[in-house]
């Protein structure tokens, strides 16, 4: 993955900052997609660069959450990122909820955005649609004890969601600028919430001028993530919400768990192999995995298919998806009951996020008045 | 002030806790109102009370602030404290923004707070009716420039209010419960936002149940504040955004001043004097800020003019708020400009609230599962 460089060296060095939820052990779907990005930005990097990759706690509290299944996942969660490579020497591997500047940014940046411009953002619309607030009402009604006055689903508005799920992509602008942040790759869904960053860096350079704007604007960066489906049903993302086990394949899953699960795939009854994603996605999407598991080119994979059944397709996916994941299995299994070593990678990692983000914040504090202007 | 107290002294100590925004000198109707009311409350509490005073820095940015204005204020509003009688030894005085844990708390509780709690908050209301957010507007035109393609006022709607006017009572609530205040004094305009405080200590604790419920419900306390007008319109109150000077006495005004400023007092043309707020708003605001300089009761006091003139009445309380605000005004002559020591009034006050709300911080974040419990 190419990220575009300033063509004359003599200036900031890259920034790049990412950020996941703790959502538990990944599946496939999650590794080929954002996660491997990260291990090949951070092997592309040039020395000057700074990699910023982040696990984001205070993220997850907008939706419920069990908190003993909340605090495995955090761990899991750093366990997996350094099983599949992510340096914490090289890069700042950090949890969110370590560093007090993400909360304290959000606040100053949230008096400077305007309703409008969080109302119009698309997460929020999906959120407080009718149609797809279930997860969010079950927790309302489970845990909130708020619901209790409503009849039925068709009462539930906007009201009854919470101010965070409202706030955050505000706390994700923060996130960004804290670290002055000039490259952020993060999936096409997450586009919208990066120009409400560079809109909310612009309106604070305007408001609090300095010799110089503060913030750059951040740079939003489409990583080619595979697109990985459904092994159930192909139609729709690989998932870790499906109630279908099945249906994808876990990072800690053993050989015997992925070849069950690859043979169970739902393919077509088309003779020979062609990569179709439109007429035969069960198809098309083991050809993807193939292509992803050998870091090769899906087209020539199909060709070297196409006169062969499903069932050697399938042999060489499941083959294939346990070469790729034994290593990091492995690492994931020893690393992720290591606690004093998962704590300190994790106490380094705040320590070296604050040291990065204090900065940004005195100045943050000069321009806005609430500190007065360091003199050298 | 009395402030109820458990029948039974086996328990909890009294948390008190109270803010005010750094709004650069007091006048007369800030001192009689909140801030002698803290001295009074600082003298009245036992020993084993907890005192926390704190200047809102955070709140300040959810209006319009001239940075070089805000930071003068916030050193000003820290002299003023010390200089009334507030002692750092006994009181906890700090800065809220040197205390990184009310922002966290603010994000934890934005995520158990429904929307249409805030949107039933009386003083958003207020700041989105079209009527009143003149001032909200003008900074809107003039420092974001995001109203550019609004034609006129009307056009005006809450979607260009910012998301910190909407959220300030939950960082609010926060300030409270991040330190598990128990009594909150506050004026009669913020009682709506202590109930806020309450229904989100509930959630709280209903929703991550531990082997008791984490927050006291905090109690609002009604501190029976002198209600000051101004000096020129006697039918609203004395106010530090009143264009003409002349409507109000700041804690820095000298004698002459102060003579000056009671001698032009808006009265009445009725001889004699009596205390009559319906009927003699100017008279009657004269005899209660009279009797609050001299810790009199008012009708006492109208009672020993009630054969005088204004004359005499006018020149009586200019004597007695001269001889009221002179030992605090040269105490803030002289700790205001003693820079070292402010800081170091500040850097200790900081400490100390850290080092309280680091407790509860590290309990909410064990029952939200972003921390391990810790093992005794």
């Amino acid at each position: 993955m190419i990220i575009p460089r300033r063509v004359c060296q003599i200036g900031p060095r890259r920034v790049i900052l990412s950020g996941i939820q703790p959502t538990g052990i990944p599946h496939l779907g999650n590794y080929l997609g954002a996660l491997s990005n990260w291990v090949k930005l951070q092997k592309s990097a040039e020395p000057e660069d700074k990699l910023l990759f982040s696990i984001v706690g205070w993220h997850a509290l907008t939706l419920p959450q069990e908190p003993a299944a909340l605090l495995a996942a955090r761990n899991d969660m750093l366990a997996v990122l350094l099983a599949i490579g992510i340096d914490p020497n090289r890069s700042i591997l950090f949890h969110q909820d370590h560093n007090p500047h993400h909360t304290e940014l959000s606040w100053i940046l949230s008096c400077i955005t305007p309703m409008g411009k969080l109302r119009r953002m698309t997460t929020w619309k999906v959120r407080s649609s009718k149609c797809s607030i279930n997860s969010v009402l079950m927790f309302l009604k489970s845990r909130l004890a708020v619901a209790r006055n409503s009849g039925s689903e068709d009462e539930v508005d906007e009201s009854m969601l919470n101010a965070g799920l409202f706030m955050y992509p505000v706390l994700q602008a923060a996130d960004v600028l804290v670290y002055k942040a000039t490259h952020v790759p993060v999936g096409d869904d997450q586009q919208q919430h990066i120009e409400l960053t560079r809109d909310l860096a612009d309106i604070f350079n305007r408001t609090f001028k300095g010799t110089s704007p503060l913030f750059p604007l951040p740079t939003y960066v489409n990583t080619p993530s595979k697109r990985i489906l459904s092994l159930k049903d192909p139609t729709s993302k690989m998932s870790k919400s499906s109630p279908d086990v099945q249906s994808r394949i876990l990072l800690t899953d053993i050989a015997s768990q992925i070849q069950s699960k690859i043979r169970a795939a739902v393919t077509d009854s088309i003779q020979g192999i062609t990569y179709d994603p439109q007429g035969r996605p069960g198809t098309s999407n083991l050809l993807t995995i193939l292509a992803a598991c050998t870091d090769s080119d899906v087209t020539q994979v199909a060709k070297a298919y196409e006169s062969q059944g499903h069932g050697t397709l399938k042999r060489d996916v499941a083959e294939a998806v346990e070469e790729f994941l034994k290593g990091p299995r492995a690492q994931f299994d020893r690393i992720r009951h290591e606690t004093s070593y998962l704590d300190e990678v994790a106490r380094r990692g705040a320590t070296r996020a604050i040291e990065h983000s204090e900065v940004t914040m005195m100045e943050v504090k000069t321009r806005l008045g609430l500190a007065s202007p360091v003199v050298h």
